[in-house]
C-alpha cells in the first residue's frame, strides 16, 4: 500500500496543480485529428510500468489533446464544474468500488441515493414524495422515461416535443420506434401550445431550458393538455433544473411539479463531475412495471426493491456519494450563491452586447446563456467563432435560431469570474475587427 | 486550493486505510433495510460543511451499510477489483472532467479510447481492425448491439440466446420490442445448437462465461449458422473475456473473432473500477447507421466522427484513462499472473469440494467460478448460504442449475489469497455442521 499512498499523493498533486493552472491553458484543444493517437505506442506494455509513467504521459502526450471543461474560460455548450468536493468524492467512490445491483449489494448506495435525491428535490422546491434514481446522462434518463411512457400508454406510439427539444429525444424515439412529432416554437423559441396535437401520443417532452437558447416551454398549459388527454408528461430540465435552487427563479419552473417524470443533471450546473443525471417520477410503479426483471441468481431473501428495477442498467455506480458531498460542502446557500453569480454575469455580458451597435442579442436570456451575434452574415459569424476558438483564450459554441447562425456564451463554471467574461467579450470584439 | 490539497490528503488517507483494512470488515452489509436512511438527516444543510464531515459520516453512518466489493473475501456474483492504479485514475478523470460529445470536446478522450481498446484487443488475441467504444455496463453494450442488429436486419424481430444468457438480454429485447427465443442447454449448460432455430432472427447472443455457471456456448457452430442465415452474432464475454489474456485459455474463446459484436467488461475481472464495459464490432458503419444524429448546435468544422455517433448516450466520461492506467501498471504479464492465480485458486477449491463426500461439484469450471452444493436439500443449501453470509466472514451467492439450488464461489479479486479461499471453505463446512 506504500505505492498507493505515494502514487496517490502524486496524482492528487497533479490534479491540484492542474486546477490551479487550468485558466492559462488553451481552452479548446489545438491538435490535429490523429495527433494524440500517433503519439501513443501501438502496442500495450508486456510488463508493469510505474504509475508515474501514466502521470508523465498525461502531461507530455495527452494534455495538448484535452479541451479544458474545467477552465473558467470554457463558455461552450453548457459550461460545467467538477467541483473540489465532487472530484474527491470520485476518489472515494472508486476506492469503495460499490456495485448497486440489489439493495443488499450496497444498502448505503441505495439508501444514500434515496436520501440525497430527496434533499435535492427539497432544494429545488419540488413536491415531497417523488421517487428518484440516478442515471449516467440525460440521454439515458429521457430514454428510460419514454420507455415507461410507451409501456404505460399501450397503442400510442407518438412522442411530442418542440422543434427545440434536445437531440436525445430524437435518439430515444428512434430506439423505441416511436414517431416523433415536433411542434413549432414561438418568437421566444417556446413550444406553441395552440399547435399541440396529442392524437396517438403516449408522451410529451416539455423543456425548461432548451439547449439552443435555454427557452422555457409553457409547462402549465402543456400539463393541462396532458392531464386532459391522459398523456405522460416528461420535463427536461437537464441544464436549467439547478437554477430552481434560487426561489427568485422558481417562476420559470411553474408546472414542472405536475410532470410524470423530470430530468435534472447535477453534472451540468451543480458542481458534480461527469456523470450524474437524476430522473424523478410521481409514478415509480410504472417504472417497475416497465423494467423489473429479477433472475434467480439475483434473488435475495431480504426482498427489498432495488433501484435497478426502475431502469435498464443492472450494475450502478455509487454516484450518490458525489452528489451528497457536493450538497453538503456547498449547502443551500453556497449553491444559490453560484447560480446567482452566473445569472448576473450572463446579464452583464448581455448588457455589453446590447450597448454595442455592431452586435445584437437574439433570444431572451432566462438563465446563464446569452445568444448573440455580430450584425452581419452567417459566414462572418462562423468565421469569427473559428478565430475566437483558435486563439485558445476562450471557448464559445454556436447554434442556429430562426435560420440564422448564432453565437452562445454559456456561463456555468464555479471558477468563472467577471474578468473571464470580460476577456470573452474583449476577444470577440478584437477578432471581429480582423474579419 | 489549500483545502483541496488538505481535503485530498485526508480522502486519500481514508481510501488507503480502507483498502488496508477491508479484509477484516464484514463482507456482506449486516444492516436492516432502512437503517442507513434513518441515520441520515432528512433535510440538506443550509450552509457549507467541511469535507471532513463527509469523511466522518462515511465512517460513522455509511460504513455499516456497505457490502465490501473490495474485500478479498467477496466471492459472490462475479468478484471484482478496483485496483490501485484504476482508483487513482478515477481521481484524474474527475479532476479533468472531460465530456466526450464530439471529437473536439476532448480529442484525447476519443483517441486514447481508440488506442486503449486496440491494445486490449491485442492482449485478448482478437483480430486487428475491430472498432470499439466504452459503455457503462454490459446492460448497455448488449442493448446497443441488439439495436444495431435490429436496424441491420429489418423485418426480423427475434433474438435468440440460451436459457442461461444474462438477464440483460431479456431487458434489451423488452426495450427493443423484440421477441426472445431461448434455446435449451446441454448437460454442461451450453446452448444446444441442434435446437437453434433462426427463423425470423435478427440476432443470436452467444455467451462465453454465463452468469450462473460460466459455461461456454459452442460459438464456432453458432457462427456458422449465423453466417449461413445472415444473422448478427453478438458474443457476451462480459466476465470471461479478460481470461483471453492467457494464451492457454484461448481455446475457450474459439469463434468469438467471427462475432459481429463482442462485449467484455474490464470492471469485472481486469482491475478497472466500476464502470467500464467494452463493445467491439467488425461493422462500425452499422452502428453509425443506427445511432448517428448530429444536431446543428453540435456540428463542428473539423468533421471527425465522434464515438457518440456509435451509441445511444451523447456525453461520455473519460473512462479510457482508467483502462489505460490499469493496462500500463500491470502490463500483459501482470494481468496474466492474476487471471492464472484466480483460475488456480478456483481449481484448488474445486478439489477440496470433490474430496469431501458431503459436498458435490455441479458444473464444469472453465474459469474462476465453482458451482457446488452440500449433498442435501435445496432448503439446506439455502439455509447454509444465509448462515455463511450472516457471519460476515465471506460473501458467497447462489444460482439454480437443472432446477437445483446451487452455491457459487467466484474468485476475481486481485487481493484474494489462498488463505481467503481456505477461509471460505472452512466457514462453509463449519456452518454446514450446524444445520
Amino acid at each position: 500500500m506504500t505505492s498507493f499512498r505515494d502514487d496517490g499523493a502524486a496524482a492528487l498533486d497533479w490534479v491540484a496543480a492542474y486546477l490551479e493552472g487550468v485558466r492559462e491553458l488553451p481552452v479548446l484543444a489545438q491538435v490535429e485529428p490523429g495527433a494524440i493517437k500517433a503519439a501513443l505506442p501501438a502496442a500495450p506494455p508486456d510488463g508493469p510500468e510505474p504509475f508515474a509513467s501514466v502521470l508523465r504521459d498525461l502531461d507530455e502526450v495527452l494534455l495538448p489533446g484535452l479541451t479544458h471543461w474545467q477552465s473558467p474560460r470554457f463558455f461552450a455548450y453548457f459550461a460545467t464544474t467538477g467541483s473540489e468536493p465532487g472530484v474527491l468524492a470520485e476518489l472515494l467512490i472508486a476506492g469503495l468500488n460499490q456495485v448497486g445491483i440489489l439493495w443488499r449489494t450496497s444498502p448505503a448506495l441505495q439508501e444514500l441515493e434515496e436520501v440525497t435525491l430527496d434533499w435535492l428535490a427539497q432544494l429545488l422546491g419540488l413536491p415531497a414524495g417523488l421517487h428518484g434514481h440516478i442515471e449516467d446522462t440525460a440521454s439515458t434518463s429521457t430514454l428510460v422515461a419514454l420507455a415507461v411512457a410507451r409501456a404505460a400508454r399501450p397503442g400510442r406510439r407518438v412522442v411530442v416535443c418542440s422543434e427545440h427539444a434536445h437531440s436525445s429525444v430524437d435518439k430515444a424515439a428512434k430506439l423505441l420506434e416511436l414517431e416523433l412529432r415536433k411542434v413549432p416554437v414561438d418568437e421566444a423559441y417556446r413550444l406553441r401550445t395552440e399547435q399541440l396535437d396529442l392524437d396517438g401520443a403516449c408522451c410529451v417532452v416539455a423543456t425548461v431550458g432548451t439547449t439552443s437558447s435555454t427557452s422555457v416551454d409553457p409547462v402549465p398549459e402543456i400539463a393541462d393538455r396532458c392531464e386532459a388527454e391522459g398523456v405522460w408528461l416528461h420535463v427536461d430540465a437537464a441544464y436549467a433544473g439547478a437554477a430552481a435552487v434560487c426561489p427568485e427563479l422558481r417562476d420559470l419552473f411553474g408546472g414542472w411539479e405536475r410532470a410524470d417524470s423530470i430530468v435534472v443533471n447535477p453534472h451540468k450546473w451543480l458542481g458534480v463531475p461527469m456523470d450524474c443525471s437524476i430522473l424523478w417520477t410521481r409514478k415509480p410503479e410504472a417504472f417497475r412495471d416497465a423494467f423489473s426483471l429479477v433472475p434467480e441468481y439475483l434473488r435475495a431473501a431480504d426482498d427489498v426493491a432495488s433501484l435497478s428495477e426502475h431502469t435498464q442498467v443492472l450494475g450502478r455506480r455509487f454516484r450518490a456519494l458525489k452528489l451528497w458531498a457536493v450538497l453538503r460542502c456547498y449547502g443551500r446557500s453556497g449553491l444559490q450563491e453560484r447560480i446567482r453569480k452566473h445569472v448576473a454575469l450572463a446579464e452583464l455580458f448581455e448588457e455589453w452586447v446590447r450597448a454595442d451597435g455592431a452586435w445584437e442579442v437574439v433570444a431572451p436570456r432566462p438563465f446563464s446563456v446569452v445568444c448573440f451575434r455580430l450584425r452581419g452574415s452567417d459566414e462572418d459569424n462562423e468565421r469569427l467563432l473559428e478565430r475566437v476558438n483558435a486563439t485558445g483564450e476562450v471557448f464559445i459554441s454556436h447554434t442556429r435560431l430562426a435560420g440564422r447562425y448564432v453565437l452562445r456564451l454559456a456561463i456555468g463554471s464555479f471558477r468563472t469570474t467577471e474578468e473571464d467574461v470580460r476577456l470573452a467579450w474583449d476577444v470577440l470584439r478584437r477578432e471581429a475587427a480582423t474579419l
